[in-house]
């Protein structure tokens, strides 16, 4: 890592302009608000001459006329009025009850969260009407609307309106209560735990106002690895006092819940769930948490899984144990997250232990368990294909848990957007009559529980993602769990307007240099279909060679089964026919390896070095011809960035080039690294041309990296 | 603690007033430079001009260039030029070697870091003179100036200079390599390791700018419970690249070294100090460090002490140790500051052990080592007495140690300005011909290498030091280390006024607000000499009632030994004659109850309870009355604070009155437990009209506190 970029000189001379306006530095997020062009502050200025309060007084309504005079404040420069009288160009916030006479809308359509956004003629008078059902709706229209500022929409002939597909759109924060943050890059737990509940970081306040932006209406606040003390009545103050910043912005708090907490918090000798005393204790404990908590949303839950306790320690199965908890939350309308990330140590394939353990379990869910389903079979791996669970219980409501933070892609250092990600599971074909986002959204299986869940990147970090471009991370995983139809190309152009400049030229090569991030990171890191090749324990850098941890299925080896014969992991008929874990359409199409998109074909097959490729080449050639396309695609987002300077403000484009000088010499480093290594397996040549790794193998294994982040 | 304040809703409040001043988060510490009011902006203005260099060009005189330029620009609201000409109203920046002509000042009283103001007529005009030998000389000038701005001086009669009287001015930041920081209450540590050397944020700089306006010219990195880690290239290069950033403000670099290095990382059977491969290890180490890091300032190390390896592991002193490393450092010019915090198992009196250990080798150390001593002989506690060693060592450089971070003071929610500890213990006389000052400053033995150095209470949250109260400590820190003998009360409303308002009613009812809240914690804490009463390991909370650790000398009863025949720690001749080990004037007084100062009198003594204090009260009388004494000054705390509401900005007046509810609430909390504790043992009713404690004993000894920070 020798590339020291620095940017700090570059900020220090953004500082030395004595305008003394403050460097940005990303703590804005996509709410910046900054002064609009002249022309365009008339515009605005027109179109929210006042805002009119057309529905009843509640905090979700003060945070959202809040929001919508800060956001005029800052882009026209003006402060608006909250008025009573009708205005022309007024904003008028309107619930059905309270309506303007006049307004005719179709309320239904909106649901409970929905929102409407249109210009029209009332009484007479040019307004913009913001409506919706509920407060949290207006308020969600409220950030639509300067949303629609912020990207440049014709705002005199606004008419847009929106209603989440997906009930619970929930951040899992991985955070332990000492404040370290599992798999986090992005500094330390945001929840000063310590000095909850008497203090409350205003911090709080503006990630609530992030989230509500998105629509995001719940958050698990601390890790899925779950402490117990996180029940006890000093943390359920501590939460509770969380929950109350949240709630005007629409967002329930939920805890990871320890299933041992009967033993290690009320004194139990077992937490068997079909245990009378255990059911009781939980049920105490849940009406605890609702006395302070009374819109408490639920347990998350991770069991027998990685060391987790769970009903299976007592004979019992998943299904016992969400149930109980189901049974104690229930009356009071909270839910439990049963997450199906499970693998049973004598697993063959690992990749099939989610479906084995959870799929005959279907229909044996209490109304209130949604189980919890990786994006993937394996976990967060840069290109996974959709989870087999995903269209295989019909009659449970599974949620999708995607994973913001970048465990697996270049931690916060690599620009890596996982739009494409999200999307690409979203609208993967189950082949049981649906994509995933009809499992997601209910509408396949007739569900009305649906969630969608991501582990959050958030943290202390000034910018709150570790870098500017993961922000976007946050952003798409919001936006996509609001309507996972919506396309990573379009929420990207969203955030780019919101986050860096709107005008168009400048935020479509963001958007363009975004949108081929996350396939660069396939290339320089896992390729065809190749997965879990990197460091032990903190999952950074390459090491595909590693072969001696203590489980079979923690080895990179395990996955790529790379030898002199061939490389891949054989999941068709003739392996361990993972594959028929899929609905038949697709295990028919993944079987063999001609009709396996090249983006999977390793993941489901094992396959000699000169097989031939759709391009000619031979699998060994394609491998090295993707690490090599990776690099050069990051080496070309530098230069594209590179361009976009006269459009950045300083400070960030200083930070972002120097991040991307981090990504270029790590995407080497796993080239290089893995090229070497697959050519000690493959025994092959390099193609012609192609630039040898730098250094020899043993130099990469050497390689050690003490106190990484996120252990 | 139940007392819930919450001061989002204000700073939401002032969130939404639409002007979009960012609310004051602290972040900007003393450097707030901020709008004067119109009439000192003339007057400011019109004293700068322009600035105008007569110095070499230097990345430090760019620094107070950049400085200068963003102090005006903030307060008089106009950006100054740099000029070649000497105009009227200039701002001349000048050093002996391109001085104006017709400039005369007294430059060899300024020594290499020392500076001068000055208000004169020059070539005819008007002009101020930043005066000084070198380009950091400047750097100090053009902050002390700014200082003056800021504080109201009159600019038109300016006349200051000042040189330090301490040669090595350092922070110590217990900060670990995975960005935890021992005994830290303000977040993660500033050091992004991970993320160096590639990626510098942008806080690194502001970081040194805080440190170079105070004079503070050193920063150790790492912990002392050093990892041997920190020695090795890739650490090296993350230093090195700090201390690229750090280079210009005049702050040099320093590591914690771990004694064990030698066996760790360079595979030696031995760490011996007389092992002459272990000296060519330490020495090829230092060539290594000097290499990358040219001003290398040096070591700090805790050896022998609290489990960490060290020289006596080898049957070697703590001169052998120094002195093997100063034989490393010395050619390149490093210094090895050498803790004197010990203490040995079987220590009859722990306060002894530092002495006992140390005093013995005075003269035995090289010519580059310091001898680094707490200011007390126990640990940090809220008052001790001054360590038995200052004036005790004639022939050895003795740095003082305090603590800036608040382990035994309430951590960082406790109001606590330490200016009166530290100038109590500089201000103490040694009975060795001179005051404790005098042995730091070097004067009273005639050292040439001198050293003050605080225990950081720097981190991440946005404020730097946990609460806004808190960074008045590391500023006190800062400017006593550069003059010991300045006034805490002078020091207080420099930083008063700088921080918060330069109006003199607001900014004097602040400084009393602060000059009494270090009493009120030792009233509240550990009145009359008591000691070392807190929690186990995390040092939160009362626990006079512990008696059950590993080593006795870790017991709170170990230190108050109270019982039914009285209390107190016999330190006299009768008892662990202690006291011998001060200098013969001084252990005159404090061996006689009657003679010893109330606030030292249980350190000392052990007097039964119904012995006569000069009050007229009892000696249980007085305690109960001190206890009661701390809990009514920090309510006279928040009132004062309430009643500066008008004077400070609505966000941190918010923030700091919520911390003030805590302090009173666990001021409450430790007065009601001692009290209940030590009338268990003393047997004797409360005196009249005094308040019971709230809860019986067992309930403040059955609480627990998971997770607390800084272990």
């Amino acid at each position: 890592m020798k590339t020291v970029v620095r940017w700090v000189g570059m900020v220090m001379l953004g500082l030395m302009l004595v305008g003394q306006a403050a460097a940005e530095d990303g703590y804005d997020l996509w709410l910046r608000y900054r002064p609009l062009d002249g022309a365009a502050q008339a515009r605005l200025h027109a179109q929210a001459r006042a805002v009119v309060l057309a529905a009843p007084a509640s905090p979700s309504l003060d945070a959202a006329v809040a929001e919508l005079r800060r956001g005029v404040a800052g882009m026209a420069g003006r402060e608006i009025a909250v008025s009573t009288r009708l205005v022309p160009g007024a904003l008028v916030l309107a619930t059905p009850g309270q309506a303007p006479a006049g307004l005719v809308l179709p309320w239904a359509d909106l649901g409970r969260e929905g929102w409407l956004l249109r210009r029209q003629t009332l009484q007479g008078r040019d307004v913009t009407v913001i409506a919706a059902n509920s407060d949290i709706g207006l308020l969600y229209g409220s950030f639509a609307w300067l949303r629609a500022v912020q990207t440049g929409a014709d705002l005199a002939r606004l008419d847009q309106r929106s209603a989440p597909k997906v009930g619970l759109r929930l951040l899992n924060h991985w955070d332990n209560l000492d404040r370290h943050v599992e798999r986090g890059y992005a500094g330390a737990s945001l929840w000063d735990w310590w000095k909850l509940p008497d203090l409350l970081d205003p911090r709080y306040v503006d990630y609530a106002r992030a989230n509500a932006s998105l629509g995001i209406n719940g958050a698990v606040l601390n890790n899925v690895n779950a402490k117990a003390d996180s029940l006890t009545a000093p943390f359920l103050a501590k939460a509770a006092a969380l929950a109350g910043v949240f709630r005007p912005y629409g967002i329930k708090v939920y805890l990871s819940a320890r299933f041992s907490a009967p033993v290690e918090l009320g004194g139990l000798k077992t937490a068997d769930p079909l245990d009378p005393a255990v059911r009781a204790w939980w049920k105490a404990k849940a009406d605890e948490i609702y006395a302070v908590i009374p819109d408490f949303g639920g347990f998350l839950v991770k069991a027998n899984s990685e060391g987790q306790p769970g009903p299976q320690d007592y004979g019992r199965n998943h299904a016992d144990g969400a149930n109980m908890l189901a049974e104690a939350l229930g009356p009071h309308g909270g839910v439990v997250m049963w997450r199906a990330f499970v693998y049973a140590a004598d697993a063959s394939d690992r990749a099939k232990q989610g479906y084995v353990e959870f799929q005959p379990l279907d229909g044996k869910f209490a109304p209130n368990v949604i189980v919890q389903v990786k994006n993937g079979p394996i976990d967060f791996q840069p290109r996974e294909p959709f989870h087999p669970l995903f269209g295989a219980m019909p009659h449970t409501p599974l949620a999708l848990e995607v994973q913001i933070t970048k465990e697996y892609l270049g931690f916060s250092t690599h620009l890596a957007y996982l739009g494409p990600l999200f999307a690409e599971v979203l609208q993967a074909d189950t082949g049981h009559g649906g994509k995933v986002a009809r499992v997601v959204d209910g509408s396949l299986h007739g569900q009305r529980l649906t969630a969608m869940a991501g582990v959050a990147n958030i943290g202390t970090d000034r910018n709150w993602s570790g870098s500017q471009f993961d922000q976007a991370n946050w952003y798409a995983f919001g936006r996509l769990a609001w309507d996972p139809d919506l396309g990573a190309a379009d929420v990207a152009r969203d955030w780019a307007a919101q986050t860096f400049t709107a005008r168009p030229a400048a935020r479509d090569a963001i958007v363009a240099l975004m949108m081929g991030s996350r396939e660069a990171v396939v290339d320089y890191m896992t390729p065809l279909g190749l997965h879990h090749l990197m460091g032990t324990g903190h999952h950074y850098g390459p090491a595909p060679w590693v072969d001696n941890l203590e489980r079979a299925d923690w080895n990179p080896v395990y996955f790529h089964r790379a030898g002199r014969d061939g490389i891949g992991f054989d999941r068709s008929p003739a392996g361990s026919n993972g594959v028929a874990q899929y609905a038949p359409s697709v295990a028919r199409l993944w079987s063999d390896p001609r009709t396996t998109p090249p983006e999977l074909l390793l993941w489901f097959h094992h396959l000699p070095w000169d097989y031939a490729m759709p391009s000619g080449r031979s699998l060994w050639g394609e491998l090295v011809a993707r690490y090599d396309r990776g690099v050069a695609t990051v080496d070309d987002m530098r230069r594209r960035w590179d361009a976009l300077k006269p459009e950045i403000d300083a400070a960030r484009h200083a930070e972002v080039a120097a991040y991307l000088a981090v990504q270029a010499h790590e995407a080497q480093w796993w080239r290089d690294a893995c090229i070497a290594y697959f050519q000690s397996m493959s025994g092959l040549p390099l193609p012609a041309g192609v630039r040898p790794p730098a250094l020899d193998l043993a130099a990469y294994k050497a390689r050690q990296f003490a106190f990484a982040p996120g252990r």
